[in-house]
């Protein structure tokens, strides 16, 4: 009888679930993410979920010996077990609750998928494509590696001396929201209230409003070299430089991963931010090195299924890269759930 | 027979050395560290005071068990063995080498006394405050805790999920070494060359600097309710909070323990780096509690040994405190060396 594992990816948007053997990836399913009702309709969407991605793999739902979940977050830990706050996903005490549309204080996610599976382990999402970046991507094997998403939001995960950072409440690496201005004035503000966090200064969104087109935009004209748009990159690309030299000033990284949207443009941004990162501290910065993600657009796939994938199949994995054969995606009505 | 341990305290001034049993300290010597000869002078006076102490405390030097050596850094790795560099203790390359008085590229710490001792183990002055405080001190037990050295620099040690960051250098943690404002601007320049430093705004003689006094001076004055001395109080708190809660961001500690000259004046500065801190990211600042250093005046002693006392006389010294009973400290001649 085989072993089969489950992968979970719950995004603001949409839920992706699929499920592996040692073979590769053998079917995925997903739903836009629910996010009306009781506050457990997030834990039974991610239970129906698995259930369909077995159903559409042939395998029986018992056989899932482990379910790996890559979350959007915050996260809280109650009775030790994490669960999502706002924003994101819960509505209750957020600015955005209009536009997530429910009053939830928290999902019990844990609490509600434990002891269903055998084995279940919760990660949020950059955290948990850290782990997939050094087990099957731009981060193989180093053991001081920074990975960071830089997209609509700004979020990492890192490993320092060979040790995943998770932090009191899994929590870690929340590297959007640091102070880039102690003086804060004017500053723009981030989704959480505070101003002048790396976040609002340089995610797509900063980027976007500042220039006053969709950030894609911005590259394009920057590329075809057009001064405002240039002069607006190399600005963006100077901040993310300087949070990233503070982040390795605190977790002395060899490695930085750069994976999201933004990044997707890193042939542009790589040459200003590293010219601005390796004018900091010498002793600190001379020895780091900077990748574009390798697993980019597989991460959904593979950071969930990393955080709970046997040790022996890892080797394997790493030769064959099966996620690259992955079966298309089923997209499910949401009426099913 | 006895089991003995060293614990060494490399200072960029003095290098103290204690010997302790399972009962206590029982020596301690020091001498000023000695900056003059060759990159291997420094190793040499460790040896030479670990000799010492044995001599005083009446143990032969083969007893030694383990070695632990808590040092002014930063490091640099080579041959995989750490070696202290520029600046604090080596002259070469740096702003200081004039007055540092020689032009070491590096200290080659490790290479020289490994194998001279069944065991060692060296870690910077404040990632070794760390271990101490979680094992003796404010920290006992805590998985989660960051210890900031707030003094004549800025360092900082931390415990993420009960794992001690260390980094592919020994360098993490550099807290002094974030950029405060992206902007950079005016800001005052640090000892490392680079502008808005966390350390280069908050640290003693910044405090100093902008005042015109000794910070303890500045403190007194805040005390008997000088105006412009607690306007300058109030502000390094808010800017020393602002980069405690961008650690925090990245680390999702629990607690957080004050050290060094500065902090002594904590009832002064609690209220005020309080405030500025938990108005940042509720989901990451509400759980997170302040604690003042326990160990203190007994760090120099208890960071190096805490780094290498065996985990069966931990539980008995967290009873006894034995620290506070440690013998005078016996003041050696240079020419000893």
């Amino acid at each position: 009888m085989g072993q089969y594992f489950a992968a979970v990816d719950i995004g603001a948007t949409k839920t992706t679930v699929s499920v592996s053997s040692s073979r590769g990836i053998l079917a995925r399913v997903y739903q836009l993410t629910r996010k009306s009702g009781d506050p457990g309709t997030v834990p039974r969407q991610v239970d129906f979920l698995i259930g369909a991605a077995c159903a559409q793999a042939r395998v029986e739902k018992p056989q899932i010996r482990a379910v790996g979940i890559s979350t959007a977050s915050p996260f809280e830990t109650t009775d030790e077990a994490l669960s999502l706050i706002a924003p994101n996903i819960c509505g209750a005490l957020g600015e955005k609750r209009k536009e997530i549309g429910n009053d939830w204080r928290q999902v019990p996610l844990e609490r509600d998928l434990r002891g269903k599976y055998p084995r279940l382990r919760i990660a949020n999402d950059c955290i948990s494509a850290a782990v997939a970046e050094r087990s099957f991507g731009a981060g193989l094997g180093e053991d001081n590696l920074l990975y960071v998403t830089w997209s609509t939001g700004i979020g990492a995960g890192a490993f320092v001396d060979g040790h995943l950072l998770t932090g009191k409440n899994g929590n870690a690496l929340h590297l959007g929201h640091i102070v880039m201005n102690y003086h804060r004035g004017d500053e723009p503000v981030c989704g959480c209230g505070g101003r002048a966090h790396l976040e609002a200064l340089v995610a797509g969104p900063a980027i976007g409003r500042e220039y006053g087109a969709e950030p894609q935009e911005v590259f394009q004209r920057c590329r075809r070299g057009e001064k405002r748009a240039g002069t607006l990159v190399q600005r963006v690309a100077a901040i993310m430089a300087t949070g990233l030299y503070s982040a390795v000033a605190l977790l002395d990284s060899r490695l930085i991963i750069l994976g999201g949207s933004v990044s997707k443009n890193w042939d542009i941004l790589e040459p200003l931010v590293t010219d601005r990162f390796y004018r900091e501290f010498p002793v600190l910065t001379r020895e780091v090195v900077f990748k574009h993600s390798e697993l980019d657009q597989y991460l959904g796939d593979m950071a969930g299924l990393s955080l709970v994938m046997p040790d022996d199949w890892i080797a394997d994995w790493q030769k064959r890269k099966p996620w690259r054969q992955a079966p298309e995606t089923t997209v499910l009505e949401p009426e099913l759930a």
